[in-house]
């Protein structure tokens, strides 16, 4: 179906990508932002080299992270491999900021003034299995007699329309706030400045996969924020991997 | 996958139908609102069985009219199985029409502020699956060599909030009115009572399904509306149903 659509063809591959299928935890580690990659019929959506390798096109460093989160808490990691300029999957269809027509200081001439066929397209070929392709790992997960518990992972960048960010981590929920409390209970005599719905919060539309596939089904989640400066290199994911991975394993262990 | 959404499951089918599929000619009949059927999983969203029945669930007599053109002009029929009040295919996935919380004049209470979670389910279920179909069925016409020629068929209630409605047929049309035209000047000396653009036009959101996968391929196109109350018995079927289809046959003539 989706090759039709002619947003993805056969020689792009599929837009969800999974590691560590076989994990024995609960844990789902969620990364919608872990690409810049656009698919060959996007061109260059009419933007900058520097546009399309910034944080407008990805969260760098966070497929790092939550890759590494997948090894020490032995969990499922599910990433969408095309980047969130073509559609941003922690967005709703209905959403503007799903394939939006700004983003920072960058306007973003090929998502301007889509018409239902275009918007139709991205939403199948990149939303829909994505969210389904978690769906269904989720239910997967249930039926081999696992709690999953959904980690979103997501970096920000340090400046924002030239205001630096003072927030290093942000540890963010939506209605369900139990791993949440308990992972800001842990960080209190962390290394890092860790603080609660920042730089941003569910105010802000940015709670969607928890909403989708956490909330309704009474399952713990939350949304961890890493301010990207910290993981630009190996030793930067490192130090803040084995910190989260910390935080998981504590607040998991108060909840259980 | 969609039976994980929860929204349909394995025993009440696909959401999409076809007839007559190996029709020989380009005409492809579609029926976004053919059914008043609700999947047992949506209970009976809070309406009377009154309101379940009206208008605001289906178009009633659309289908046969559109069975009755798919016969006389060997034309594929493409046709949702479920509910308009589930998901109305009519509508993209970001109008609040997609799933109304009100419509004409009831309110829809299991349709009230729905989550995301429960609108991509239907998004899922209802919506992709159906214009998926219809965008493959296309395409395979045109790698038949035919010209796809897109009908949609609708009904329309003839009394709206009190109003009587006089129009008795509309021939609607967004950007390419091509073929409208051609129906409408064939319409001249007719029986009915045949408007353009009424009791409403594509400024009120009704051209979604030409606008998806009509307009911007090329292919001409035209949404029929027929007055209910002239549809109610089979004689006043195949009445509308044999006047439309001289319609089309003429008009497809004058453009060929």
């Amino acid at each position: 179906m989706l090759l039709r659509s002619g947003i993805l063809t056969a020689s792009d591959g599929e837009a969800v990508a999974l590691e560590n299928a076989t994990a024995a935890s609960g844990v789902v580690l969620v990364c919608e932002h872990a690409s810049s990659l656009l698919p060959p019929s996007a061109g260059d959506l009419g933007l900058s080299p520097e546009a399309l390798s910034s944080h407008i096109a990805w969260d760098p460093g966070a497929l790092a992270i939550a890759g590494r989160l997948s090894t020490a808490l032995d969990g499922l990691l599910v990433h969408q491999r095309f980047s969130r300029l073509i559609y941003d999957c922690n967005r709703p269809p209905e959403s503007p900021a799903a394939m939006p027509e700004k983003s920072e200081i960058y306007e973003i001439p090929g998502n301007r003034d889509l018409g239902p066929a275009e918007r139709y397209a991205r939403t199948a070929a990149l939303y829909i299995p994505f969210h389904d392709r978690l769906a269904a790992e989720i239910t997967r997960l249930q039926g081999a007699g696992l709690q999953p518990v959904i980690v979103t992972v997501h970096t920000f960048t340090p400046v924002y329309f030239g205001k630096p960010r003072e927030v290093e981590i942000g540890i963010l929920h939506d209605a369900d706030s139990r791993l949440a409390d308990a992972m800001l209970e842990a960080s209190k005599s962390g290394p890092y400045r860790v603080e609660r719905n920042s730089p941003y919060g569910p105010e802000d539309g940015v709670t969607h996969t928890l909403r989708l596939h956490a909330i309704p089904q009474g399952l713990a989640n939350v949304m961890i924020e890493v301010r990207n400066d910290l993981v630009r290199d190996s030793a930067g994911v490192e130090a803040v991997a084995s910190y989260l991975a910390d935080l998981i394993s504590k607040a998991l262990e108060r909840a259980a």
